[in-house]
């Protein structure tokens, strides 16, 4: 098997769309979930991000990463006036939907109407939720950090409401989101489906692995 | 369809490991890499990370969180002796030996001998890669910051070297991580393949999106 090797000189040399690509693959596979959030005067926002991620689970809380200059920025001004949102689990059906999100609309155009997904308010939580999405969670915003690193903006936000179909929990392990057909993308634009290889028992020292 | 409803406090009253899976598995897939560091005494340490994620592609950046208290503490101590690791994505061929790296080793007994995954040691890199991994990088600790939120480190870190499969790209678009069986996570111990649905083009206003 013939190997790439790319070091830091050839990856600057690389057309910045090229290098995009190919960073954004790196990580290995992404999360895909749409942020639904409402500006103080009503107007929703929903869009893609690729960057959320588990930071812990008591409390609980998500974390994620805005980048201002480029897309989710209306998602950052909609959570600094109104510190709600919700998170969607992009499914196998709505593929499409979910990626046309990232287009760059106004602010005044919402994309739950441009890009043909459903609001949905649950409860009398503020933030609107993605209908077509079966996990979708409604969270709080903590706090932000700007990464000087890179000046993109690391958002963590807590936990407050878990919704998810019933045959998907066994109400021990992990949610079923194979299931739940919940995508996951690599790259900058392309979306896989998960097939379980398997579930590992926890690992201890000078014990065999089993299955569960 | 039923649906399942939780709100903070039911979800506070779930017994700690239950929470646990369940948290874990609400953002969806996540990336599952080995990071491999070496401590300034020669002694290396390899661990399951679940975390990692694309921070920018210009720098190339990634960012992992690190739960001191818990499991890759070891990692952390490395890379803050010698500011230099390596992550390597997880493939199918390997993943009860990536997952036997989460048991709690002495710091003296390395996982890699422990696990039975062997040290590759590329170029002058000073990390050992994992010989069996196909996608693999070289990077330098950037920063380090204590979130306060849960007391968990977050680290970024830049990437120096890459190194890939030649048939796994096609020097434009992303990797195919497919290809390279690289495996995603969902919650504390679930490891799935990838299944490509589609790869869509660059998302405009007004603009039909097609398959790439």
């Amino acid at each position: 098997m013939q190997i790439s090797h790319l070091d830091l000189e050839s990856l600057d040399k690389l057309e910045k769309r090229t290098r995009a690509h190919l960073v954004n693959s790196l990580s290995g596979f992404k999360s895909a979930n749409l942020v639904g959030t409402k500006s103080k005067t009503g107007e929703t926002n929903l869009s893609i991000i690729s960057s959320a991620f588990h930071l812990g689970a008591d409390p609980a809380l998500m974390g994620f990463i805005i980048r201002p200059d480029i897309s989710p920025r209306h998602t950052l001004e909609n959570i600094r006036e109104n510190s709600y949102l919700t998170l969607n689990h992009i499914n196998s059906n709505i593929v499409d939907q979910a990626h046309q999100t990232s287009a760059r609309y106004p602010r005044e155009i919402s994309e739950f109407t441009a890009c043909e997904l459903q609001e949905e308010y649950l409860g009398d939580f503020p933030a609107p939720y993605v209908r077509e999405a079966s996990i979708k969670m409604g969270l709080q915003m903590v706090s932000e950090r700007l990464l000087v690193e890179n000046n993109t903006i690391f958002v963590i936000a807590k936990i407050l409401h878990i919704y998810f179909p019933k045959d998907c929990w066994d109400e021990s392990g992990p949610l079923d989101i194979v299931k739940a057909k919940t995508v996951s993308v690599s790259g900058l634009d392309t979306y896989h489906e998960g097939l379980k290889i398997k579930r590992l028992s926890y690992a201890k020292q000078d014990q065999k692995l089993s299955e569960i």
